[in-house]
């Protein structure tokens, strides 16, 4: 068993991209997404760069060595340390079909328990190493990219601490290792009747830990969208010691312990255990797709549902060419994926009034349609759902061919959506005919919504030339994140910060809230070790 | 007119005790409770201390004058001085009615703008005074106190600051001034068709930025428990300079701001404004009363409603001799206190569903009494919520007449809550047959409750000694606290920290996470003027 696998179950992972190494596309997926993009870019063929293999990276040597006593859990393998440099986002796929990765950790740890990580924190400590913990490796910001520096590297990979070590069904929680994996930690909660049911696209290998450092967005589109609010309390170990919160469902003692973590990306401390929030596996749903004659309609109808305190599950407005992944770039309106579930009763009266809520802005639905028997995944929308989830095995193929495909996410007040949205468009659309050749698509849908405003995200493909991919990515990934941010919405509604978005993540936050991040970093983190450059300068 | 009444709209308030000098309660209404007191100690009369007078309490003369600049908003008069001394526990009463003052701030200021404020902050720097930012005026944890100093005391009463400075109907939104008591901030929103619906039993002189800085518990028994749900951006001043947060639905861009400032109880900066989320006025309601043979048939219901996505606006769980505020000792069983409220629809199928949850668990309901035609204020809720409003005003009769009335609140998982419960009224009511001669008495309701736990509301009443009611006070209060903390629940719920608190929120809160936030309030607060010794030590 390679080292790799030791950790992910016995099962590989691809080193230069998203998930195992045994599922893939098929053939025939493959062969219809690049006709597809072939149409859409008016190209008749791409040329193919085959997936890198380990031999045509020259890694780096390691820069440290592990001390005896930590080293049956390290590893200066060059595949395990590939495979912990970059995370899933384009321009990491990107770096890695150019075979380039000067900076990969220098060490990648595997600790079994608070033990090896309190070891890890020593031997970084005496050794002036910079620590980076490691989830799922599923970042698309470069959250946990080991910064240039001349400090040696040890990323912390947390795999093995994937139990459920303590289920109460009482209150419907849960005490769970931040390095269990969605599938993992679902799995063990099964047999209890409950889910966490925090549905990320990236669940297959994301982690518990992941969620919370980055306050991940999950499966429901109102309500409980973000992982912040399943969170009933933390253990975290930091270089100055180990803290747990109290396990409490609401308090009002001071500012929040818990929210301190939350989203701290791994600069304060790593997060071993939390006491998360769970529900009851669903048995009731109702489910359609309501389909607008144009966005702003569908945005109307998606405004109305989020202020109507019906709280559906899924919420999600797309433009009707992204949802029906269509070449014809005259598909026009906008489909609304909407749904009920319930663990307790039976959604006729929220559906009900939900169309009506949809039909007020003129929204159509097939009545044949509407499901409420327990069948989740057919129609439109469970079409859409499936390919949502299957969507990043894609990824490497249209690197390999040159074919840009990266998304920005945001969230803005309704009263500004509307303005918002036309001038990120705008923007991003005048760049991409300067940068690019072939025509660009830019797509915009709403992940979550909440009662003053959507959380949108763009999706954007194009067909750069191969030698100046990585240079074309980041010119027109500049304007649109330079649009967020200057329009007024977020640099990230659920992505996280990283390396990728700090430029813009400093023009919104208040500096005086960097300083105090950085005063308290400095006393859980005095050395610096942690995810340097991360969120704050050292 | 008055200096107190310059910033309270005219309307003069009691210095030593609650509300407005114009309301009190009716001579009908106090006889029946004086003699339910009397029933319920067993004792024939009571021995009346007089409300106290300006005139009888040694004020301190002023150790600090305000610079000629700042001279218009400052004041150093008596009276003004003792209203802004302590807040409305029952200790701050009993201090009140023994003459008791020995600390009262050297001076009140009223800022009008933010300018102001600045120079204030200038002030204060350069006097090496302690300053500490007041909203309404209702803490019952003392939170706004001075401490024991030789540095000498300003108070800024943010009473001036009370205007709604835009509202935004289409993200149902607003921009408020923190200073603003409830009934103005809603009077402001009311011809919008918007309110803020968080309704405290503190409303009527308590402020939106006290709420923020507390973390207070609204109206609302579940989902939107706290105001810091409802926070949409804040914008706050501290001695190192001013900071907006950005107006945002969600977002995941590393730590929340907003989250550091709100529950920082004036430790870290003055809340000048803040974007509020609203929502319509609602116009269909169902509500009801559901009997139970014990509290814990009700407590069992309640979860079953807490975990079943029904979201009641009201949810509360009364022991029945609470609700009836009965003499008789021998009420036994519960009352819920049930209701669905919504701007958008019927809520037919809500409470249907919810009455068949109560009915699993034993609960009983007078058809004929449940209410869904928007008449808010019948029926035994209707009664039950009059009284929780007007039970302020009685609070100096009782402390007159040496009647101990106090509360704990707390919250923990529902695994441990029946064990939870049964010890601290264990503790309390073994320590109160100690320390009091007459029989105590100690009740407890769920004021919010959540999927995971409910926030358990303990209420004691005692007949003490004259002269030893302040020593019998803090002996019984040790006792209910320490319970609460020891047994794992959290020190408050939505009262705060404050001074009062302080010593068991230390035993709560991680020790790293009290440094942390020492860090971030050096940063803010270099010279450490701004409410010392709330939350942290210097």
């Amino acid at each position: 068993m390679s080292e790799l696998a030791k950790v992910l179950g016995g099962r590989p992972r691809r080193f230069y991209g998203w998930g195992y190494a045994d599922e893939s596309v098929s053939t025939e997926e493959l062969a219809r997404v690049v006709a597809t993009f072939a149409k859409r870019f008016g190209v008749s063929g791409f040329d193919v760069t085959p997936p890198p293999r380990v031999s045509e990276f020259r890694v780096r040597a390691p820069r440290i060595e592990p001390p005896a006593a930590l080293a049956a859990i390290c590893t200066g393998n060059p595949e395990a340390r590939l495979a912990h440099s970059y995370g899933k986002a384009w321009l990491d796929s990107a770096r890695m079909f150019r075979r380039h990765c000067p900076n990969p950790p220098d060490v990648v740890a595997y600790p079994r328990d608070e033990s090896d990580i309190a070891e890890l924190f020593d031997w970084c400590t005496g050794a002036g190493a910079i620590c980076i913990p490691y989830g799922g490796g599923s970042s698309v910001v470069s959250g946990f990219e080991p910064p240039e520096s001349e400090r040696p590297v040890v990323t912390l990979d947390l795999g093995n601490l994937n139990r459920v070590l303590e289920v109460d069904t009482t209150s419907q929680a849960a005490r769970i290792q931040a390095g269990a994996l969605g599938p993992q930690l679902e799995a063990q909660l099964k047999p209890h009747g409950l889910t966490l049911r925090h549905f990320t696209q990236s669940f297959e290998i994301s982690s518990l830990g992941g969620w919370i450092a980055t306050r991940a967005g999950g499966h429901f589109a109102t309500l409980y969208t973000h992982i912040d609010d399943l969170v009933e309390s933390l253990r975290v170990m930091t270089p100055a010691g180990t803290l747990n919160t109290r396990r409490l469902p609401g308090s009002g003692a001071g500012p929040s312990p818990d929210r301190m973590f939350i989203g701290s990306e791994g600069i304060l401390g790593v997060i071993t255990e939390a006491w998360m929030r769970l529900r009851k596996r669903p048995c009731f749903r109702a489910s359609t797709t309501v389909r607008f004659g144009d966005f702003h309609a569908g945005a109307d109808a998606v405004r109305a549902l989020a202020q109507s305190g019906l709280y559906p599950a899924n919420c999600r407005l797309l433009e009707a060419k992204e949802a029906a992944y269509s070449p014809d770039a005259r598909a026009e309106g906008a489909l609304m994926v909407l749904s009920f579930e319930s663990a307790d009763h039976p959604l006729d009266a929220w559906m009900t009034r939900a169309l009506e809520l949809c039909a007020d802005h003129g929204g159509e639905w097939d009545r044949a349609a509407l499901e409420s028997d327990g069948s989740q995944h057919a129609g439109a929308a469970g079409e859409w759902r499936d390919k949502f989830i299957r969507m990043p095995y894609f990824q490497e193929h249209l690197t390999a061919r040159g074919i840009i495909a990266t998304t920005v996410e945001s969230a803005i007040t309704w009263d500004r959506f509307r303005d918002f949205h036309a001038e990120v468009m705008h923007r991003t659309m005048k760049a991409a005919g300067r940068i690019f050749k072939h025509p660009s698509t830019f797509t915009c849908r709403f992940t979550h919504v909440y009662p003053d405003g959507p959380a949108a995200y763009f999706t954007f493909h194009a067909l750069a030339e191969k030698n100046t991919m990585l240079e074309q990515y980041r010119e027109i990934k500049q304007v649109m994140l330079s649009a967020l941010v200057e329009l007024g919405g977020t640099i990230t509604h659920h992505h996280a910060v990283g390396r990728y978005h700090r430029p813009w993540y400093d023009r919104q936050r208040p500096e005086l809230f960097a300083q105090a991040l950085r005063a308290a970093k400095h006393v859980l983190d005095p050395n610096g070790m942690l995810n340097p450059g991360v969120l704050i300068d050292p």
